[in-house]
């Protein structure tokens, strides 16, 4: 097989946690394309394909190489252009940069104060290492100090789903009758919550709870092939 | 001419300042319809056209009564698909939710806590009655209650233009190349900001405020046919 997506992994290879792996996983299964999964530790990210990109995911889709999700999305879309697409035209192109403006900046904000130390845990010796070192200048301090505020950010954590819930009183999937990239970028953010915690982030009952377990049964239930944090 | 849109106005008829309203006006202008904007006071509105709804905006276009600004645009499109679209396909159509979703609940929130006193000073009498009635049951706290954080709301405001500042990161609109109507959700949010309220709500030099004076420049300078609070 000539195509691979290269995505991030901890300890345990086979538990790949990334968010935005996570959106290129589903965006390959969307356009109904095979791939092989190849796990990286956060410090071999720079070694791949001779070093063509400081983060995941990359895919090396025959002699092409892209990294970022989004590109890899807006590449897939042009290079199949006869299986679905992942943005339903160019207003759903444009819109999604704002879904994943949102995700990025609101929920996985919200997410990180409420599962730092649990990423920490699932790291290998050297990657906990760098990710210390990263984090807590990201933050301004310590991961045992944002892991104290715990409790608080799993509280606050639903009402960042609130555009989330009022796009699905009118629609099944964010991207309307059917799920599309945009949907993945949000997935992804809750899966990689999913996979690293085991803090209940998503209320029971809730639509956009209803929608995450819908996300994780597509295509055979990709999602679920990787097991929630215990 | 047979084209009517009903928006809301306050003790002065000429400054309609209704989020929703204005993201009427933009849609018609986008569209290149023409139509005569009816101004109609708060404790008036449930008598529009019989009382067909007990929100602004309402169009009338021609025999049709059509009620809530998304439904208005979803109907353009759909009346007049000849004409410039206001959602550039099925994928925008749904994204245009979330958009609303965010514009609504986060960004029209944010907005209320830091000009709402202005808002009531802008109405009659009978008007102002109302909306105080509605929004101290709404917020659970008198008007001065409210105000009374007014300087700590028009701080936290530019925090919520992160995603939209994402967006336009890589494009000049929230729609791509070319506004659509995502882009008049979050124009109306900010509009009627302006035009209640001489609050500094947007930040000199943001990317965000600059693509805000595009929107106001649109369509022959339509948004600055209002003039800004002074």
């Amino acid at each position: 097989m000539t195509r691979i997506l290269y995505g991030l992994c901890g300890s345990d290879i086979e538990r790949h946690f990334s968010p935005h792996v996570w959106k290129s996983i589903m965006s390959l299964k969307h356009k109904g394309l095979e791939f092989e999964l190849k796990p990286v530790p956060f410090t071999a990210v720079p070694g791949i394909e001779g070093g063509c990109s400081k983060t995941v995911p990359v895919l090396k889709d025959g002699d092409k190489i892209i990294s970022d999700s989004f590109a890899i999305a807006l590449y897939l879309d042009e290079a199949y252009p006869d299986r679905p697409s992942l943005f339903g035209g160019e207003g759903g192109k444009a819109m999604a940069r704002f879904v994943e403006g949102y995700s990025q900046n609101v929920i996985h904000t919200a997410i990180t104060k409420a599962i730092l130390l649990d990423i920490y845990n699932m790291l290998a010796p050297k990657d906990q290492e760098h990710f210390r070192r990263t984090r807590e200048a990201r933050f301004g301090m310590t991961l045992e100090e944002v892991a104290a505020e715990h409790q608080a950010a799993v509280a606050a954590f639903p009402q960042t789903l609130v555009p989330i819930r009022h796009t699905l009183s009118y629609q099944p999937w964010i991207g309307g009758q059917h799920p599309l990239f945009c949907d993945y970028i949000l997935f992804g953010a809750l899966q990689w919550a999913r996979i690293c915690s085991p803090a209940k982030l998503l209320p029971e009952g809730d639509p956009a709870t209803d929608w995450f377990e819908r996300c994780l049964d597509l295509y055979e239930g990709t999602g679920r092939s990787v097991a929630a944090a215990a």
